[in-house]
């Protein structure tokens, strides 16, 4: 019973899951005829079924200090990777980004360069990705001194080329972009979001489900296989790792950014070869399959260097 | 040289004023083709000068526990009012709400009872005024417990209907909707952002300039006439008060949320009597004049129970 939150005034957010928490607030919070995609993907997807215009994408993504960046962190590589990870959601969904309104809360004592450098970052960023800052908001935090960043950002994808999370096929191979794992060792503040990468893949081998790994392999392919109501398997082994990084840092680490998707197995061998034509120096790599949930598929069923999640 | 912020790095952000921080930080934005109002209204306007189809707005907006609520405030008070204040802003403009996304960041400590409260303010007011909740986040605040709630907002206004802040001519007449002051005693929390009444506005009597009231007319107004390039006049005997508020309370108390806007002095008597008509309870006050910048015009340039700004 612990989904009536009226019923025990007493509890508080510590002792409820995350999924759970978001599941219970959610609930209730319906759509319209012009929202194609709400909460559960990478993005909202805003728009009409059977429109030719591109789709609006819409989301907002938070970094919060000592959780996502440290005092000591170089402030335009802070405000880098706030708009990062929203243009990567946004790649991720196969569009680009076209405008960000960033809020920025920062105690009354933070030295204004980290302001200014922050700002900085924004800028850098906004003119390597080709989308617009159009304002926002700069607020002291209050007592507490809480600093964080919050950027809402819009994109556009045109209907046929919008991936979803919740539409890959059983059988479909999965593959990732790049080597994974020990993103914390400084890659989370300078990472290249996989737009370009992304464009690619939907204008020539749409992906049937796409999505980009912030809380590692391990946590977020099950979130793609339910969201598909699929389950899938994981070739450890063939698992492409970053240097000094374990087989489980790599499943398991999270903020590495890099696209996880599933296409057609019959699709996979064209794809690899006309994206190492294409992309040279990044990886795209097989690295599992999708499944049925609830039978025993997979190529290794039994185990033996299989992760399996139905 | 305090816009050298590089030249002086011991200097924070308690040294430098709002106003001056926002000019410093968005020095060197640039906006492209399809930005047509970024920095410096109430909202965003995205689309192409010339396009028939409806701009989009985008705006984002963030209220802090201690600052813009208290911890005892209603839950669902606090999530309408979190909402709310983007809905003014579009509806500020001339436009409609379409879709949100929040940012909800609170301690773990937080009661779950006031985070599904705050969600259910959220649905009260995404019914009340149409618009669809798409998503967002919900976060832990670290160690400090900022607790927090960030806004962002998309909506539509036709080209022909969307009224900027900074098209005000000299010799318009400014008008305030509703009362003023006294907000901090409860309805900052409760109020209707005058949407209805901005589109009844730009439909029968586009005003030339527009903006909602989140700090006061006598730090607004100025806003306005300053983005005109104008100077104006307050008759100060005219402003609508709430009951128990001075003058100076009505002109400087933040948070009323009514619409303050301007329109040639020619349609004034036939808004007055049609607004009337249309929405009985609701005044619509004319409280000055906007004029040239430089020129001591106005009604009574020498004082007397007139506010005079340029």
């Amino acid at each position: 019973m612990r989904k009536r939150a009226s019923a025990n005034p007493s509890q508080t957010l510590r002792s409820i899951g995350e999924d759970q928490l978001i599941a219970l607030l959610t609930k209730g919070l319906t759509a319209g005829a012009e929202t194609l995609v709400s909460i559960g993907d990478d993005c909202a997807v805003l728009g009409k079924s059977g429109q030719r215009a591109p789709y609006t994408l819409f989301k907002t993504d938070c970094i919060v200090e000592n959780v996502h960046f440290l005092a000591t962190a170089d402030p335009v590589q802070v405000g880098w990777k706030a708009m990062a990870r929203a243009v990567s959601d946004i790649g991720a969904m196969g569009g680009w980004p076209t405008a960000a309104l960033a809020t920025v809360i920062l105690h009354p004592d933070t030295p204004l360069a980290f302001a200014t450098g922050v700002y900085r970052g924004f800028q850098k960023i906004s003119r390597t990705y080709a989308f617009d800052i159009v304002g926002g908001e700069t607020s002291q935090a209050s007592k507490s001194g809480c600093n964080m960043i919050s950027v809402s950002m819009l994109g556009k994808v045109e209907p046929r080329c919008c991936v979803l999370r919740s539409t890959a096929r059983a059988g479909d191979v999965v593959l990732v972009t790049g080597r994974l794992g020990g993103s914390i060792k400084g890659r989370h503040l300078t990472f290249k979001p996989r737009a370009e990468q992304a464009r690619w893949l939907v204008a020539h081998f749409k992906p049937s489900a796409m999505m980009d790994l912030s809380d590692g392999v391990a946590r977020d392919l099950p979130r793609l296989a339910k969201a598909s109501g699929l389950g899938c398997s994981i070739d450890r082994a063939a698992v492409p790792r970053n240097r000094g990084c374990s087989i489980d840092e790599a499943l398991a680490d999270g903020e590495d950014y890099e696209l996880l998707l599933t296409i057609g197995a019959g699709s996979v061998e064209r794809l690899l070869e006309d994206w190492r034509a294409t992309f040279p120096q990044l990886p795209l790599t097989r690295i599992g399959i999708m499944c049925e949930s609830k039978s025993p598929s997979g190529p290794d069923a039994s185990g033996g260097g299989w992760d399996h999640f139905r």
